[in-house]
């Protein structure tokens, strides 16, 4: 599947990166596993993604620490993972899953148990082994409908949830749960953002690895952990974010 | 159509045009009129006129007294039309159409005649008579494949053209013809809004119906097109959009 979409793009498109992105997400919403909403929110990514240079800021860096602190030191972290997180990132999903021994469990804003078997299949395709979500047997207070379904042995049970490109209803039904929620997220004034406990501002296939990579190297160091965790704050990374943004807008001129 | 949308959308919801606009878009997208990569614009756009605070700005409005300016002095002005155009704003595309006495021509960057016939099916069926683009007789110089052709009577004639939502390799090329652009852009650092002699920055259900306001208040008033196109500074309008994101995302914090 990349293998044609390699071939399309030159290497030396400056927008390469985004444009094998973009591609893999049609791919995945011609396969079943985006939803056409999917498409459009990976549109709104592309422009926060673009404002902020295309790069992975030191404010990411800072909070990728403390994302790999919180699910290192979790009785039972899951990862949730929607349609957009499988077309762009199964295997970097797959590969954190197994570092901080967290649980998988599918949610999707727009559910239908075809795609969530879809996204499924992919998982177990990369390697997964522990996925959850197709038999939501356990609601979320607060959320109406198939929206609000989630996993007994997953999220229901979980202390440390990790989101990526989450709704922000949902972010602050499971804050209001009691969980610790680490969210990824492209725009740093989104409600899921703003609500998590650990928002790491960045591109989900940069993201991943970067925490999965800090995971590793701080894994038993406890006093690594506890820095990770005291250095963190996130409307002050927030805001920096905010800042860089802004920043790339007046250079842009 | 829209009556679906309007009751599920309550009426108080915050972001409620937004999502208007998109389920629209996604209903073109049903009805074959939009391609999949034209959702994943349409995010990027949403994402940007978020950050302009969804509203007309000051700067939009003295581009769009500039781009009707430029409309009315065009011996035989034409308006590009693409899937999320069609989605969007047929019926404002029409209206704007009529009053400055352009041609309307279809040009799909992912092209198929299939999507062609469906748009001009609803261009039409909104009271366009003169659509042009179905058979794409010239050619654009510079642009590979089908993405560089047009039609003889439309782009290819034109002394103006308008573009709304339109590759940056397009609105490049058409201006190295000779041809004056007119564009319709939510980026206001877009090479689209760069390249075009006048760029709008507003969505194009709110620009098509402020610049067709402004060209029928000057109609035969000679002195306020001068007036409105010497008003205008495309580098310093930019600048000064710019200016409003990157105060709004200070104020976000």
């Amino acid at each position: 599947m990349t293998s044609g979409i390699m071939t399309e793009i030159p290497e030396t498109h400056p927008r390469r990166d985004s444009l094998i992105l973009r591609e893999r997400l049609v791919e995945g919403f011609k396969g079943g596993i985006v939803a056409p909403q999917g498409l459009i929110a990976h549109g709104r990514g592309e422009a926060m993604y673009y404002l902020l240079g295309e790069r992975t800021t030191k404010e990411a860096r800072i909070a990728a620490r403390a994302a790999a602190a919180a699910l290192l030191r979790s009785e039972r972290p899951v990862i949730s993972v929607n349609g957009n997180v499988a077309a762009l990132a199964s295997r970097e999903v797959i590969a954190l899953a197994k570092t901080v021994g967290a649980r998988i469990e599918i949610n999707l804003f727009h559910r239908s148990d075809e795609r969530v078997s879809k996204i499924q299949a992919v998982l177990e395709s990369n390697g997964a082994t522990e996925v959850v979500g197709f038999f939501p047997d356990e609601s979320i207070p607060g959320l109406e409908g198939m929206r609000g379904r989630c996993s007994s042995e997953g999220v229901h049970s979980a202390d440390v949830v990790l989101v990526a490109l989450e709704d922000g209803d949902r972010t602050e039904a499971l804050t209001r749960m009691g969980k610790k929620v680490v969210a990824i997220d492209l725009n740093p004034m989104s409600r899921t953002a703003r609500t998590a406990d650990v928002t790491v501002v960045d591109e989900v296939t940069k993201a991943f690895p970067l925490i999965s990579g800090y995971a590793e190297e701080m894994l038993g160091d406890e006093d690594a952990l506890d820095n990770a965790l005291v250095k963190y704050d996130r409307a002050e990374n927030l805001g920096a974010v905010m800042k860089t943004i802004a920043s790339n807008l007046g250079l842009g001129d």
